[in-house]
């Protein structure tokens, strides 16, 4: 597999210099490398976010992508890197379970822990895994170099799995996960909701109606809709759910299923 | 016509999943794309803000580019997507306008509207057109796939004018249609200005120069130029025009052109 | 040299239309030019984050890459533009020294002005060299056109050099030159730190530990490190030192060498 594309996640901000810094050492193993940049605006060390983040993008790349994830707040210590190979692409990131919220169980096909610094640069930072250990490996496994030659396998690794809604036999019991720049608050209950629009709450006010697109409903009005990733949000149609409400991330959902 | 650029415009925000899931599904369709992201920072659903940013970029590009809009007030109502050959390039937009000012009356070469789903993702989300149909079809065009086969021809399509500056035999009178990030005010007053430097006013406040460059007036000075696209703009040397001022897009523009 | 990587750095803002014109500036001359966005967040102006944030990325670059830096205060001036081909890389900037910091004294190895119009768009507008000088010429060089053609030599240049620690025998006495986005305080003091641990203080506090990585550390501790570039930090784990303390750019650092 020659000149795999190479994505990068992080959580150092749009133009950081630590961004600038990672690219320059993918290039410099492969000046010919297809660097993709997919978000740098992580929020500082927040793993679930990554989670989340992860789970609704890698869907939509060719599965031989290589996903480098650093958003580290382990970094230094001695907290493992792994590069995971997964049927939905290959990972690069820290084993603190930010990865693992974008590979469904079952689809895990080999992991290893990064041990062989050949594949590194030279002489490795305390502070900066993501350029002199994540990128310079990156950088050779955009070339082909096989997974199995950075490390020894591994078996088991560490889980950032997102709250899940549960279901009391009457109520789905769910939250909201994140927050878009538009307001829209985005849950963890995922589609079939059933017996849609009758008895949605979020922050326990009533959301009268479940619409399919915000075009059906008047400006102003809050409604419910299933959202592009198949995720129940909650949208003010012209304007912001989170402002209207004044909640975020951990507002109580709850669907009554049998009502 | 192999390989053409594709540009994204969007107001998804920098780092947010939508734009990496967009650019995925790209590169899942031609993994050999050329993207460029133009910008994602466009005001939420802001089409004027829209239109002028693709008048000032557009002509920069070279005319094979697929530029990929997606402002999307309407997304999920019964609102066209077009794709539109011009002289000045290829735009895949929502029927709303946003490209209009980027493309001079006359240089419309052929519109069709986007029907034939074999160009998009299957299936189809009710809230996600970017990914699964811009971002897809934009795919296929890079590929070389001819417009013609996206769907039928159409002959009318929406506008999104900037306000136009008038003339009342005395003064042209105008306003600021954009605030850039160094807190220039920038006018819907082209070039050629009559009778530069004479009457100028900006929220009512008379601007006693009209320079050539920032450099040839004192630092805290408010100025009167002509910017890069040919707009009479307003600035503060090693200041901001907007603070100084006090205002924003809207404030009138006089030019007294016979004084 | 056919197909140099093209960087850009500038003060317009991530997303912005300067930005986007740029680029396409750029591919009209090079449709095959492989762009790399280094920043566009560098604080608007400021020569001295300019001159660090380079010296933090450019040694990660292939040594053949042309860095195109617009940070532009007298853009319009007579101030010259040059291009200068150095041990690192090769720099398209304004004669501000803000390329300085990132070459070593001794490693230039030819500066010219740009002078020849044929590498340039026509017009040249006053305010936007950036586009219709720095990106236009950057296209030619990426397509291998020698430096030498831009214009004639020129023997000296402005430097713009970040403030230097210094020795009074007994202490170092460095300051804050950078704040990162987790708050960490960037020093001028580099290593190797003598005697280290004992006697730093910034701001005036006594800073207890230095400490190899964040991991070492309790939460909430402030303490000193060595970052990923060679330079004297301030941290809080898993917070923000620059919170903590209340201080930025310009905070007193002080190494106690002797005690």
């Amino acid at each position: 597999m020659r000149n795999r594309m190479v994505t990068l996640t992080t959580d150092f901000g749009e133009g950081s210099h630590y961004v600038a810094a990672m690219k320059g050492a993918v290039y410099s193993v492969n000046p010919a490398a297809q660097i993709v940049d997919l978000t740098h605006s992580v929020a500082p060390q927040d793993l679930q976010a990554t989670a989340l983040f992860l789970s609704e993008v890698v869907p939509y790349y060719p599965p031989t992508t290589v996903h480098v994830v650093v958003v580290d707040p382990g970094v230094g210590t001695e907290r493992l890197i792994l590069c995971v190979e997964a049927v939905s692409g290959v990972f690069l990131a820290p084993d603190n379970g930010c990865w693992t919220e974008a590979v469904r169980p079952g689809d895990v096909r080999r992991v290893v822990r990064l041990a062989d610094s050949t594949y590194w640069r030279s002489p490795v930072s305390s502070t900066f895994h993501g350029r002199d250990i994540f990128a310079t490996a990156a950088g050779h496994l955009s070339l082909g170099t096989d997974p199995a030659r950075l490390g020894p396998t591994v078996t088991d690794w560490k889980l950032a799995r997102l709250p899940v809604a549960s279901w009391d036999g009457t109520v789905i019991h769910g939250s909201i996960v994140a927050v878009d720049r538009f307001g829209n608050l985005i849950s963890n209950v995922r589609q079939p909701v059933p017996h849609a629009g009758s008895g949605i709450k979020v922050a326990g006010k009533p959301v009268p109606q479940l619409v399919k697109t915000y075009g059906e409903a008047e400006p102003g009005t809050l409604v419910a809709l299933i959202g592009s990733s198949g995720r129940l949000e909650f949208a003010v149609v012209n304007g912001s759910a989170a402002v209207l409400l004044g909640v975020g991330v951990g507002a109580a959902v709850e669907v009554a299923a049998n009502v």
